[in-house]
């Protein structure tokens, strides 16, 4: 596949994963989930396969350069494109495209999260081999994620009817569900999870955004020509903050008039939440999940994570949240982990920017 | 009072504090309380109107005689008396008193735990004078502490009839009572906490020893006989770990024909758990007692030190113990404090020495 190309998404605040996440660090830049290495090194290697890394790009931060290339050493910097500010997935995909079209008319475009967990590497490279053929013939196309539980936290995709082995389109793109319905969607087997995982022709995303976000396709063809100056770099900077603040999905894919899907099942977790981490990662007999020498008496469904050498003891607790970093220590219950951008909050507020 | 003596028990063997306190630096070398500097610098800080630093003893274990006197500049190295191990309060201050007493045996004892709080130094002096007076005449004489809950946790001492102002008879110690007797004893007014001060001539408390623990003090006779012959270091070592393992309460005070009480209000606490640190600290108006900075969120009745420049923080918990140290982390319920032994034990199981 040698127009294919990977467009990894690695921007993020890091609120979400404080106080091991931090502006600096957020959580691409983290060793989570059961593997080695930090997600976003991870995310590139299970692509290894499929692309190059000459032909990986990957969408970051300004301040986040740096640590992008220390984790990704075989990508060149000038596949690095660097938003002067997050202004979610549809100016990011965008510019991407826009970018990688200049090189290949006929570029295929993977775009990925960074910050995933993929238990199933081979069965993911099957995937997107079908859904880079499928992305090939001009389609716009997203992976399904087979649901495991009635997840209230993520959008669903709807089947249609199958056009090809294991590609259907897509009947509608919905919203964060109820419990309710999110139970029908699992029992139903006709709704998948959306991942964030699009595949399409370069070509194609920059028409369909053409289409339902023109004054985001306007500021790219603005970049394209500041480009051929050699001022893209001064344009990027003085239009990011004005372009829409939009996701693909619902910027552009739920307006789009097809959209085929890929069914998958990958072991996939967003990791989104110090829950995630505890859900994903070994547990004792009691649903701790504890460093080595932990010290655990009368204590359950605990989730620690500490520095090196540090030694933790817990005595008659449970269902914590314990996070001990070199400066800040954060406890909460499980319960309370969507909560912890509060803390990030009022350390903003205390002034505290070197902790945040 | 030229013959006043203080003998300050510093043993201990440093768990009830864990992680904070440590076998090298039991409780008694912590800045706990509301005081500045450890709670043995405090302890014979408070005497220092009373009795010269050459004539203040420590009774102390081995390991711990280079920390005691950082601790106490001013007290001479032989006034350090260091047991091969503890065998309770009656060897500590039987061994003190005979020490004393070849010294001068005129001498007056007023034998105090170091690691206790007092936050009315002047009354402790009054006290302590009053008590003094009384030991001076031969009498054994303890210090009743005036009981402000009905606490299970102490030893009490039924008052009797005035012998002089502010000096009682005691009519019996009881041991810890009952939840329903604690309440009984508060009420009552006659009922005094026991809080292990005690004052006595030496030759009145080495009476009293030949007569309830003859083993003990054929013991210190020989510790004597050895001492003048310059070998009185070799034959404490050979011969401690055979004496009695009592206290000076049960062992002697509660046998002794008669015991005088001087009743005493100074803000006495013994700081005798994580708990008792917490009831002490400063709080919030949540009940939480916790540094400067740190963020607590829907959280209440916490109690947490830790390391400076670490930032802690709780969202939505509450009455936790949270202490951080360097190379540990203890979280447990307040109503758990008393358990951390357990935690201590663990680890040494764990073969984890460095730890404790």
């Amino acid at each position: 596949m040698q127009h294919l190309y990977a467009v990894i998404m690695a921007g993020g605040a890091g609120k979400r994963f404080w106080p091991l996440s931090r502006r600096e660090t957020p959580k691409q830049f983290l060793a989570l989930g059961q593997g080695e290495g930090s997600l976003l090194a991870r995310t590139a290697a299970r692509l290894e396969d499929l692309v190059p890394p000459d032909r990986v790009y990957v969408v970051t931060g300004e301040h986040l350069i740096d640590a992008t290339l220390r984790e990704l050493p075989g990508v060149p910097r000038e596949n690095i494109l660097a938003e002067p500010l997050g202004r979610n997935t549809a100016p990011c995909i965008g510019w991407a495209a826009a970018t990688i079209q200049r090189r290949d008319p006929e570029a295929v475009l993977a775009v990925l999260p960074a910050d995933h967990e993929i238990s199933d590497p081979e069965t993911f490279c099957d995937v997107l081999r079908r859904a880079a053929e499928a992305a090939g013939a001009g389609d716009l196309v997203t992976v399904g994620l087979t649901p495991t539980r009635p997840e209230t936290g993520y959008g669903y995709i709807e089947l249609a009817e199958e056009t090809a082995p294991g590609v259907h389109t897509a009947r509608r793109f919905v919203e964060k569900p109820t419990h309710a319905r999110a139970v029908q969607f699992l029992a139903s087997g006709d709704f998948l999870w959306n991942g964030g995982i699009f595949l399409f022709r370069a070509h194609a995303i920059l028409e369909a955004i053409a289409e339902s976000l023109p004054s985001l396709s306007e500021a790219l063809v603005a970049f394209d020509q500041a480009a051929a100056r050699g001022e893209e770099a001064a344009v990027v900077k003085a239009r990011y903050a004005g372009l829409p603040s939009v996701s693909i999905d619902h910027g552009v894919m739920e307006k789009a008039q097809r959209v085929l899907v890929v069914p998958a099942d990958f072991g996939w977790s967003d990791l989104g939440s110090w829950v995630t981490a505890w859900e994903q990662a070994p547990k004792d007999g009691a649903d701790n999940a504890a460093p080595a020498g932990s010290v655990l008496l009368d204590t359950s469904g605990c989730y620690v994570r500490t520095t090196a050498g540090k030694r933790v003891a817990l005595l008659g607790v449970d269902d914590l949240v314990v996070v001990d970093t070199e400066d800040a220590l954060l406890i909460m219950p499980r319960a309370r982990a969507q909560e912890v951008r509060r803390v990030v909050e009022q350390l903003v507020e205390q002034g505290e920017e070197r902790l945040v």
